[in-house]
């Protein structure tokens, strides 16, 4: 867990302002739920291995005879601090679902917990910065979730990433046809997994060892030594090349109906790209870890970093076990702490900021009305004692976000008395 | 704690980027600190009763032996969630110095977490937007806080606000002259600030049953027959004139110097005023609750609610505890809730949204063609599937915020084909 200072938490609520206006003006609206959620909830199997990590809050008027009749953590625990903002989300839609739109379309940038050991790039607090569509169980909806985060990362100026996209339905039908059992499915698909980390390899290997399916382990072989993603726009027949032969073709054609539909709506533009909007390739060996997926998945990768920036995928399951019954769901993560490492935004607030430096004997009157005066005129302003060394203080002003500076002298009466100068170079 | 659905959630974004933005033009800077801290430093003596409040997070890695050894929550919790802003400042600071200005001044808008039982207008995660000066210990730091606090409720829009300002050495002084003795200070305090709720009729009586100064009680019974606040600029005879013979003339001249600096700071105006400045009195008996205020203390108090918007004061001693050496500081904190519940600002972005109705046989193509067409525009857009019932129907979407909406038909290819209505009255 971090502290943020000044020039960090600017450069991050910079970063979060652009991300929020693009979603908003891709017709999503903001929501936010408190940062506890019962312990129930979060431990409802929604959370796959982060379950594990989350922080439980103790139960309030304890006594020792509860201490003495409990023989684990969460007997002690009713709540717990969120690992994710899908299981909030999914608890919020099931209590209000008769106040919102048929088609829900949330943001949620906010923090989570996870109670991992310090390592670097992993953080204990961090935020991440999700939307997602409930109530649309049509390709539009990814769509929409892809223009609108290859629209933010664009804002971003981060050029250079690739939004890879399957569908878990191609997946689990490409283990069918090359002959892997059902029962199987989940543990290949946690093997194929590792491929960025162990390489085809690395996954034949672990695959021989662990499946009991030989045959099913050469096919896919054969199927990792064909070129690996197809671009956008993929169309079916790019997406029927990297498959093995009788896979369901109407989730190919779903798929490239999204990509059609991705690439139409890039060649709109968007007034506010910073950057090249990032390549979309469809990738069939991406998993994406959770279980609860069961359609289109998506994962951003960026050529300088070996993690993914965010993914997300379909998840028409999962509001179901809060709700008692079947609402489908499709969700984008980004990864805000990875993205704030590769980008920045220039600080437009600084053009009119200017410190005030004044002595001991400087008369609050004067100060006070010099800094309102300032402030009428729509600049940023700062009283700054004076120090002896001129130019340490300048160059802390410069370093503070400060454009102009100017003396409060003893006849200094009014703003009009004020000379104002340059900081810059 | 409460979910904010997208009304809401809007609406708070909006008054808090308008308290954000005023602060920073008074020449304040944003931090972020982590929502738990250490239990150690949550249980310092600093927060008061808050400190019983504080949610306790367990203690990872934990076993049954734990357990059986525990005999209190926190023998069994490492951290907890914060349940002000104060105390993670002052770690901040101590922790943070040398990277620091030397007259830092700080912004913290951010939750903070009490275990109260529920009750209307109290919740147990709240936000708090707290502004304070640290390293000035002259009464130009208070004179910027109350500047830059009634420029944020007048920008608010919140007509009628009183800010209530006193001294801690006024009040102790006034208790010594009075005739109470040291040891009774702070019971007697604890008497005087429940004024506003049982009246000097009862702080009287409950001052007979517990002070061994009867003779003093008398007198202060005395003074609270006396009109009780001078109205700003109160100057030292305003300031004198509602105390007893003797208190320290030196602290008067400070108060009163505030006051002349808070009213020139004043005349200068504002240009996001969006309401009159509060007014801004002196009350001799104003207490304010926490323990460590050693200086210049404030209150804010609205006619139409019972309890307080917001407060604040000098805590001279506190970032001492953390660093080892004093440090003098200075804070205002608005109670984000309670200003929330009394003021709206109007939705600006609400002129250019559109909504794009489109029926089932849609080309998920032609619809995100349009889409991002209509975004390069500069507008807010969102599909909706069209419903028999129109009339129920644009009515939603009035209620989404939604200024227009138009149809996508059969031969519907680009933003030059629509006809864009407005859902205006």
């Amino acid at each position: 867990m971090r502290d943020f200072l000044p020039a960090d938490k600017a450069r991050r609520e910079r970063l979060l302002g652009v991300i929020r206006s693009t979603y908003r003006a891709h017709g999503f609206d903001e929501i936010e739920t408190p940062v506890m959620e019962d312990s129930s909830r979060l431990h409802a199997g929604l959370g796959g291995d982060n379950e594990k990590l989350a922080f439980a809050v103790l139960k309030r008027g304890l006594t020792p005879d509860n201490f003495a009749a409990a023989t684990d953590a969460l007997d002690l625990a009713d709540l717990g601090l969120r690992f994710d903002l899908t299981v909030p989300l999914a608890r919020f839609y099931a209590s209000h679902r008769s106040e919102l739109p048929t088609v829900f379309r949330s943001i949620q940038i906010a923090p989570v917990w996870r109670a991992e050991r310090p390592q670097k790039g992993r953080y204990r607090q961090f935020v991440q910065c999700d939307i997602d569509i409930i109530g649309e169980s049509g390709v539009l909806a990814e769509v929409e979730l892809l223009a609108a985060t290859s629209a933010a990362l664009a804002a971003l100026g981060l050029d250079g990433c690739t939004i890879r996209i399957n569908d878990r339905r191609l997946l689990l039908g490409m283990l069918d046809v090359l002959g892997f059992s059902v029962d199987e499915h989940s543990q290949v698909l946690i093997t194929i997994d590792k491929l960025d980390k162990v390489g085809p390899t690395g996954v034949i290997a672990e695959l021989r060892e662990r499946t009991t399916s030989p045959a099913a382990v050469d096919a896919l072989e054969e199927f990792f030594a064909r070129p690996a993603t197809e671009s956008l726009p993929f169309g079916i027949d790019g997406i029927t090349s990297a498959l093995p032969v009788g896979v369901d073709p109407v989730v190919i054609g779903e798929l490239a109906s999204l990509g059609d539909a991705v690439a139409a709506s890039r060649a709109e533009g968007d007034p506010q790209d910073g950057a090249a909007a990032p390549a979309i390739v469809f990738d069939p060996f991406l998993v994406r870890g959770m279980g609860y997926y069961t359609g289109p998945i998506f994962e951003i990768t960026h050529p300088s970093v070996g993690y993914s920036l965010g993914g997300g995928g379909r998840y028409d399951g999962m509001i179901g076990r809060f709700l008692g019954s079947d609402v489908p769901a499709t969700g984008f993560s980004l990864g805000f702490e990875r993205l704030v490492d590769l980008v920045d935004l220039p600080d437009d607030a600084s053009a009119s900021s200017l410190a005030l430096l004044y002595d001991a004997a400087a008369d609050p009157v004067v100060l006070a009305t010099l800094k309102s005066g300032l402030i009428a005129e729509g600049v940023r302003v700062r009283p700054v004692r004076r120090i002896k060394n001129m130019k340490l203080l300048l160059d802390s002003l410069v370093g503070e976000g400060f454009s102009h500076y100017a003396m409060v002298g003893a006849d200094t009466r009014e703003v009009a008395d004020l000379e104002r100068r340059s900081l810059g170079a």
